[in-house]
C-alpha cells in the first residue's frame, strides 16, 4: 500500500470545480426561513433589501446539487486552497492508538480560518450586484477578518460589528481588519437603534452574535448601496463552504482511505456543514455508514440541550424566523466562554439532520478543551483556534477509546483555525483562570421561555 | 508550456534530503570565529561549553557540501514542509508588471516563520546529547516560539531571553512560548551578570539581540545540562535553512522557471543565507548568473554602512569575534523600529559574499516598508512579517521597474513570515505614528568606535 504522506495536498486541477448543496439530497428539507412579520416562508423580495441577490438564490435553492464556482472566486481559492489533509502521525503515536487521525486543516491563511471559503464568494456576489460595501457582525474574528480580506480584494467597504467580549480580548483582530481597510464598532454599540435599545436594557452586557447580527442587518438596511452578509448558519455559507468536505473527500479517495467518523466543531454551523456535506450525501443515498458527530461547547449547548423550534436568528428579532436546535434568542453564554461557538441556535440544515438522527453531537467543557488543544499544539505542531478544539477534544477521545478496544478506526475532524488572536484565552487557562460553566437547567428555561409562540 | 499553479508544492519525495553547505563552495572562505581571549580561532573545545557538540561540527566544517537531515527532524519537518513557492498572480496584476514574481512562503507553521528548520535541528542535537536543556534569545520572537515548539516535541527544557521592546510589543508572543512550556524574560534581566550591568549602565535601555545573546550565553554556562542555541548569523542555521534554497530550487525547476534575481531580507541572514545557498553555488561555479539582493532596514543597516571587521557577537562580548559586516556590537536600534532584523553584525557566510561583490545589498526605510506590507496583503492574502516586507518592498520596486522597461524578469523572494505578532507596529504605521528612524553618520561612529582593536 502507498505510504501515507503527512499532508496530503490536492492539485490545482484537483480542486472541487463546483459546490455542493447537501440539501437537494436531502429526504426531510429543512424547513424553510419564514418572515417574521407574516409568518409565511420567506420570499426572494422579503430578503432583498438584506442580502445580495444571488447570495438570496442560493438561500432559497433546496433543489440544484451543484453549484459551479465562479472564476472569480475560484482564483482567489487558489491563493489558499487547497488545504492540507494532514495525517496526524505525531498524534497518533503519542496517543499510542492504533486509530488513524486526519485533519482537514483550514488555518493557513491570515484570517486564520475557513471563514474565507464563503466571504470571498459573498464579496464577489455583492461586487457583481454593484453594491457599496457590506456590514457584518464577527465573533471570535475569524469571519470578520475573513470578510475584510474579501473586501480589500474586490475595493468593497466592509463594515465589522464584533461582538464586545471578544473586541476586548482579541485587540488584535480589530487591527488586522483595519489592516485590510475595514471599519470595526464592538458590539452592542450606540450606532444602531437596536444596539442602543440593548445597551438601555442591559448596560454590562458582553454581547452576542444574535445582537451584533441585528446590529450589522439594521446597519445594512438603513445605508445605500449595503447589504449584510453573514458568516455561518445560513444556507448559503455551508454551499460555500462545501469546498472543504470535497476536498477532504477527494483527498482521502486519492489514497484510498475509508474513514469511519468526521468530527466538526459547531457554533452555527458553516464548518461542520461544509465539512460532512459530501459524507452525509453518502449516507443520505446509503452508499457509505460513518459516524458524523458535532462537538459545541458545555456552556452553549443548542444541539445537545437546545430545542427544536422556530426561533429568532438574532437578538433583535429583525431576521426571519428559522426552524433549528436552539436556546432561545435571548441566550448569551457567560463572558467567560473564550472565543467563537456563541451563537444560540443553528444551522436548519444540520439541525434537520440531527433531528433525522443522522449525526450525533457532543458538548464538551472548555477546560478539556483547551487541555487537549494545548496537547494537540506540543505534538502535532499548530497551535489550534478553541473552536476547532472541541473537535480535536472528542478526536482525541475516540483514538483513546480505539487504544482500549485496538480497533483501528479512521478519524477525520476539521482544524478550522489556528489561535493566535486567542492567546489571552491561553493565557487565562495557561494561569489556571480559565473556568468551565455549565448553564443550569434554569438559565436555558429563561433562553427557552423567549422563544416565540407561533401557531402554524 | 505548463500553466504555473499559484503555489508550487513539492510532494514529500521531492524534499530535499541533505541540507547544503555554501561554504564548501565558495572560493574564499569565510574568516574564522577567533577565541575573545587568545585571538586565535576557535576550536570544539572553546565552545564545547557553549553548544551541543554535532552542531559545533557543522560550525566549523567549511568542508562537506552535504549533510544528510536526521529522520528524526525530516519527520518533524514533514509536518509543516515543503512550504509552497508561489506565483504572486494577484500581485502582478496590481502591479500590471510584465515580470514574473514568486515567493518562497515560511509562514505556514504555529512559529509564523521560518526559524523552525533550524530549531527543530538545534534541539533534535541537545537531546541527543543528553541534555536537560537549551537556552536562547529571541527579537522579534519568532525564533523563540520556533525553539519552544522544537523543545516540546522533544521534551527538553527552553529558556528564552527575550528583547525588552519586543516582550512589550509582543505580548502574546510570550504566551505562545509558555503555552509550548517555554520559560520567556525579557533582556536585559537581573537573571544574569551582564543583564545586572547593562541595566545599571543603561536603566532605560529596551534592549538588544546582542544584548540577550549575552544573557543567554551566560545562562547556559552556568547551568548543569544546559546549551546555548542561536537562530540566526551561525554557520549552522544557514546550514539548516538551506531547505529554503533546496526546496525553491526544485520548484523552480519542476516548471522550468529560471530566475534573474534572488531577494531575501536579512537581519543575521538565516532566512537570506538559506534561500539563496543552492543558487549562490551555481554562480560560484559560473553555472548560472543572477542577482541576489539583501534586503535590510534603513535603520539597522549592516550591510549597506557598516564595516567589515572581526567584532564581537554579542554586546557582552563574551561569545567569539566573527569578522562581517557591522555596526558595532554597541549599536542598538532605535526602539521605535518595528520587529527584528536589529542584530548589528552579519552572518560571516553573507559577509564575505557580500565582500566579494557576489551579492547586492539595499536598505529600506520602514514606513515604505509597511506600506508595502500592507498593498501586499490586500493583493495577495497574506499579512507579511515586517522583517519579510523589507524584501516585499524591493520585489515590488524591481516589479515596478519592469512595468517601466518592459522587460519580463523573474523575481522571486523569500516571505519569511506571517505578522500576526506584528499588529501593534502594524497599528503605529495604520495610525501614522510609525517613525523612519535613519542612523546618522554620527550614530553610527559611536558604533564603530566600539570595534576591537585587533593586531591580527
Amino acid at each position: 500500500m502507498t505510504k501515507i504522506p503527512y499532508k496530503i495536498y490536492l492539485t490545482e486541477e484537483e480542486m472541487p470545480k463546483s459546490w455542493y448543496n447537501l440539501r437537494a439530497d436531502m429526504k426531510n428539507k429543512p424547513a424553510p426561513l419564514l418572515n417574521p412579520g407574516t409568518l409565511q416562508p420567506v420570499t426572494e423580495a422579503d430578503l432583498a433589501p438584506v442580502f445580495c441577490e444571488e447570495l438570496i438564490k442560493q438561500e432559497l435553492d433546496d433543489r440544484t446539487a451543484y453549484v459551479k464556482i465562479p472564476d472569480e472566486i475560484y482564483n482567489f481559492y487558489k491563493m489558499f486552497r487547497p488545504s492540507p489533509l494532514v495525517r496526524a502521525y505525531c498524534l497518533e503515536k503519542t496517543l499510542d492508538t492504533p486509530a488513524e487521525i486526519y485533519y482537514k486543516f483550514e488555518g493557513n491563511n491570515t484570517s486564520g480560518s475557513h471563514k474565507l471559503n464563503s466571504a470571498i464568494a459573498q464579496a464577489y456576489y455583492a461586487k457583481k450586484q454593484g453594491l457599496k460595501g457590506v456590514t457584518t457582525e464577527t465573533g471570535a474574528g475569524q469571519w470578520g477578518t475573513a470578510l475584510s480580506m474579501a473586501c480589500a480584494y474586490f475595493g468593497l467597504d466592509c463594515k465589522v460589528f464584533m461582538v464586545k467580549v471578544s473586541y476586548e480580548q482579541k485587540p488584535f483582530r480589530r487591527e488586522v481588519m483595519r489592516t485590510y481597510g475595514a471599519d470595526v464598532t464592538p458590539s452592542p454599540s450606540m450606532e444602531t437603534q437596536i444596539g442602543q435599545k440593548i445597551l438601555a436594557e442591559f448596560p454590562g452586557t458582553t454581547g452576542s452574535l444574535g445582537c451584533a447580527i441585528s446590529e450589522a442587518v439594521e446597519k445594512a438596511v438603513t445605508s445605500q448601496g449595503y447589504r449584510y452578509v453573514l458568516g455561518s448558519v445560513l444556507n448559503q455559507v455551508l454551499l460555500h463552504q462545501s469546498v472543504i468536505g470535497l476536498e477532504t473527500e477527494a483527498a482521502l479517495k486519492k489514497y484510498g482511505i475509508e474513514p469511519d467518523m468526521i468530527i466538526g466543531c459547531a457554533g452555527g454551523g458553516s464548518n461542520l456543514g461544509g465539512l460532512i456535506a459530501p459524507f452525509m450525501r453518502d449516507k443520505i443515498q446509503g452508499k457509505k455508514d460513518l459516524r458524523i458527530i458535532a462537538v459545541e461547547p458545555a456552556s452553549c449547548p443548542s444541539f445537545t440541550r437546545g430545542k427544536f423550534a422556530y426561533d429568532f436568528a438574532d437578538t433583535g428579532k429583525v431576521c426571519p424566523l428559522a426552524k433549528m436546535y436552539t436556546l432561545g434568542s435571548g441566550f448569551i453564554p457567560a463572558p467567560n466562554h473564550a472565543g467563537g461557538l456563541r451563537y444560540h441556535g443553528m444551522s436548519t440544515v444540520l439541525s434537520q439532520l440531527y433531528h433525522d438522527g443522522l449525526m450525533e453531537a457532543v458538548s464538551v467543557p472548555q477546560r478539556e478543551v483547551f487541555d487537549a488543544a494545548t496537547k494537540f499544539a506540543r505534538t502535532e505542531g499548530i497551535l489550534p483556534a478553541p473552536e476547532s478544539a472541541h473537535a480535536i477534544k472528542v478526536a482525541m477521545d475516540e483514538a483513546i477509546k480505539c487504544r482500549e478496544t485496538g480497533e483501528k478506526k479512521v478519524i477525520v475532524f476539521g482544524l478550522t483555525g489556528t489561535g493566535y488572536f486567542d492567546l489571552v484565552a491561553y493565557k487565562k487557562f495557561n494561569d489556571g483562570e480559565l473556568d468551565d460553566y455549565i448553564p443550569t437547567d434554569e438559565d436555558l428555561a429563561k433562553g427557552f421561555a423567549g422563544l416565540p409562540k407561533l401557531d402554524l
